[in-house]
């Protein structure tokens, strides 16, 4: 008698050529259900090929499934375990744990209070929303900020870490500078010189656990010296408006027009300091113009104010010149803040942060009583490959890379969207669709996902009501797949009423 | 006629045999005196042998040497360059950015106010102080409270690290939750439970930078709550005391005896928590009794107070039966920080604390503000490590290892300080020999370092005067060098009169 005692599963009625969906279907019904909670382990594929009489390769092929899908993950000698959760399971871990934030890893801590939707912020530096589910095998996901994970550089880092380990010394292995590893911060300071125009010596970088890190440590400053209130744009990435919120409580939002920040109402604001993204704009993509650049440090300068510059994505253009930071006009105004996330992965939390001399050593005793500082092993890595040259060669590839993904969306915009008013396209990972007034984004991106696209609103980047739009994040997914989820969301929007904004 | 432009070598005077010696003598000296500032690159070897008139084997020599004090760096492709500073010019550098904590590496910030001695703390987890500087090539540095480094296990973390990354998903390499990827909290529910009996479930583990930011976490949630002061065991580590200093302002100093910290004194202070080392008292080795543990876990209860747990290195034990954790005694009232620095490196900075539910949520949360939670892919590698058994393999060669030098370290205490008192040699990574009343043992460090031994003074790690004594820390050296600097060390007590205490 065939059947598993494992979920019980009977194979009896099903179809010799249907077996593979079907135990893939119950398996993932039984993880996003909460039957399989995280850490539950499955049986070896050959074990449960017995159990059913199915081919190993039929069992094989549905845990390959489940593990694109990120459910569930495998290793050799350990067997396969259960590493997601879905929904459901996570809502019930939610309301059990009394709305704590140690539900199951598919529901991070921070999920907007009072949000039934299932959407999770991934807060800060990647700064979109992580749908908390994957209701379709074939979900196509155009909200999270990654980059093209598939081409993170895994060879040449794993190289760059042997020829670390093979060459380290005790001192190296031992505990780093809290402001980091002198080797990566010795590289940085070239990089961030040819790159981006930054003036930094060695000595006056800090490394943090990305650019979340370089800002919350500046917020953490700030609320020590009651240097508020501070101005964020509007719009502006909610991840960071909620990491500014913890740490200094309400944020003044500054309007954004084509020209980045509208510095007259920054001044008429009484902020202290303000937060940008100058290089391209998050999430409308317009760069702060020159005349703005000059008017922003006058506020700093004139005030002794702040200005905190994120220049999370700058690495990537693709139709316009280099533009600088803003850091290099006034070092002594500005703190300025990236990281290689958007190059490399988020999983290493790489970031750095330049500050005003003025405020360097303060900055570095609070790195130091976080936690000592950065891991020494990944800045070590880092600095093998920026001292190599396999990281410039690297983003060069991953340039034309996206590039092509951006220039495919564009393709399919045009075809399923044409005269629809799109912003920010020059640069950076992403671009925005401009809906017209009144339009519900958020109810266009509920039916969106409804048909396999996950798809951020515009307006939950805005303080207050905003303008509505859809911003796609297209340069974690192939061209095809970006073009598909475009072609669906034209779908979406035209059975709404066919509501884009004027171009 | 030889000689290089690069720092003016001549080597006319110098003899065939003295080329070697010579070099490396003038090099470090650049190095420093700061003549070469950090960042500096160094001519190839070839270069310089050809300019010199040496053979290209000498140059590589000296380079060699170098490396290995922790002076320089090379890297294939991208040549040798300075990586660290001496005292001459880390105080240059100090004056010159107005004591600013951005002076060169060998410095790094929180350097005790007011020591003009070459003392340089690493704070926190390290529990030691770091000297700034060489003074000779072949310094024995029994201060460093680090393990083996030499034995990190390279080859294992590479294969794991390779593993994960040949099968890892986007979501893998995108942002973890905060508290920590399920794959680590898995792994390490196991591991905790095994190894320390401490009761925790995935879903209660948070990933923190050592244990050091477990501590940070902690004391930060308790300045939110007012829920001062905290009381610390007196002696205990100094890197601790000044990490809840920056927090929390001052601490309240508890006696430790025989049985470890003196809980009458801890309930008649007034203190709403306390940071203890009960498997393993820092620096006095002694263990929590049981005793203590059940008056400690009625005081938290009894007081709504909370008990922090730092244990450190508890796995290394040699001539005693396990001690279990406290944590389990009383999970709702003890907040329980390890990390794996001392069997892996502390160039990872992997660390997790286990919280009482109900400060669970909003520890994760203030992860989450901090920097978005610890990377993502020295968790998942070492989740890999776990998994396979590799790390207990390594952890069982690492005890033998350790062993070995603790029993070079009495070998060597017997044949030179027969009759001293030596405590905390059952278990950890380092021992204790007590002084007599009135000695100074700060000049007996100093007299040591000036005889090539680094030595931490016991007396530093009390708030008030204290007891005299010196923190041997083996398991950084191989035997015969141990054995070496406890000769010294003697050498050093009996010059300045035998001063042990009766044992």
């Amino acid at each position: 008698m065939r059947g598993s005692d494992f979920l019980q599963l009977d194979p009896e009625p099903v179809g010799r050529g249907a077996r593979t969906e079907w135990l893939t279907l119950r398996l993932r019904t039984a993880i996003l259900d909460g039957a399989l909670g995280i850490g539950s382990r499955l049986p070896s594929s050959r074990v449960l090929a017995e159990d059913l009489g199915f081919s190993r390769g039929t069992v094989a092929e549905a845990y390959r499934r489940l593990t694109e899908e990120g459910l569930i993950a495998g290793s050799a000698g350990a067997g396969t375990t259960v590493v997601a959760a879905g929904l459901l399971s996570a809502r019930a871990a939610g309301r059990s744990a009394a709305a704590s934030a140690a539900a199951p890893a598919a529901t991070p801590a921070g999920a907007p209070a009072g949000r039934s939707d299932a959407w999770v912020e991934v807060p800060g530096a990647s700064h979109d929303a992580v749908p908390s589910s994957l209701p379709h095998a074939d979900v196509i996901d155009v909200a999270t900020g990654l980059p093209d994970l598939a081409a993170f550089p895994r060879g040449a880092w794993l190289r760059a870490e042997r020829e670390v380990l093979a060459t380290a010394t005790a001192r190296q292995l031992g505990y780093a500078p809290p402001e980091g590893t002198v080797e990566l911060r010795h590289e940085l300071s070239g990089w961030l010189a040819r790159s981006r125009g930054v003036v930094a010596q060695p000595d006056r970088i800090i490394v943090t656990g990305g650019v979340t890190g370089a800002l919350s440590l500046v917020a953490q400053l700030l609320r020590d010296d009651r240097s508020v209130p501070i101005a964020v744009e509007d719009p502006c990435a909610e991840g960071s408006r909620r990491i500014l919120r913890h740490w200094l409580g309400e944020v003044t939002p500054v309007a954004v027009d084509r020209d980045g920040i509208e510095v007259r109402r920054l001044s008429a604001s009484g902020a202290r300091a303000v937060l940008v993204t100058p290089a391209h704009q998050y999430p409308t993509g317009v760069v702060l113009s020159p005349e703005r650049r000059r008017e922003i440090v006058a506020w700093a300068r004139d005030g002794g104010n702040l200005v905190i510059e994120d220049d999370y994505d700058a690495e990537y253009r693709y139709d316009r010149r280099p533009v600088r930071a803003v850091q290099p006009l006034a070092p002594d105004a500005v703190a300025y803040a990236s990281s290689l996330s958007k190059t490399l992965a988020p999983a290493l939390r790489l970031g750095w942060l330049v500050a005003p001399e003025h405020l360097h050593p303060r900055l570095v005793e609070l790195r130091w009583a976080i936690d000592l500082g950065s891991p020494a092993l990944p800045q070590l890595t880092l600095a093998h490959l920026l001292r190599s040259g396999a990281l410039e060669r690297h983003l060069r590839s991953m340039r034309v890379r996206h590039r092509a993904r951006r220039d495919a969306a564009l393709v399919a915009l045009r075809e399923h969207l044409p005269g629809c008013s799109v912003v920010g396209i020059a640069a950076g990972l992403h671009l925005v669709i401009e809906l017209a007034d009144g339009v519900d984004d958020e109810r266009i991106a509920a039916d969106a996902r409804a048909e396999g696209v996950l798809v951020q609103p515009l307006g939950r980047h805005f303080a207050g009501v905003g303008r509505p739009g859809l911003v796609i994040s297209y340069a974690g997914n192939h061209p095809a797949r970006v073009q598909r989820a475009i072609e669906v969301l034209a779908h979406v929007i035209h059975r709404r009423g066919g509501t884009l904004a004027a171009s």
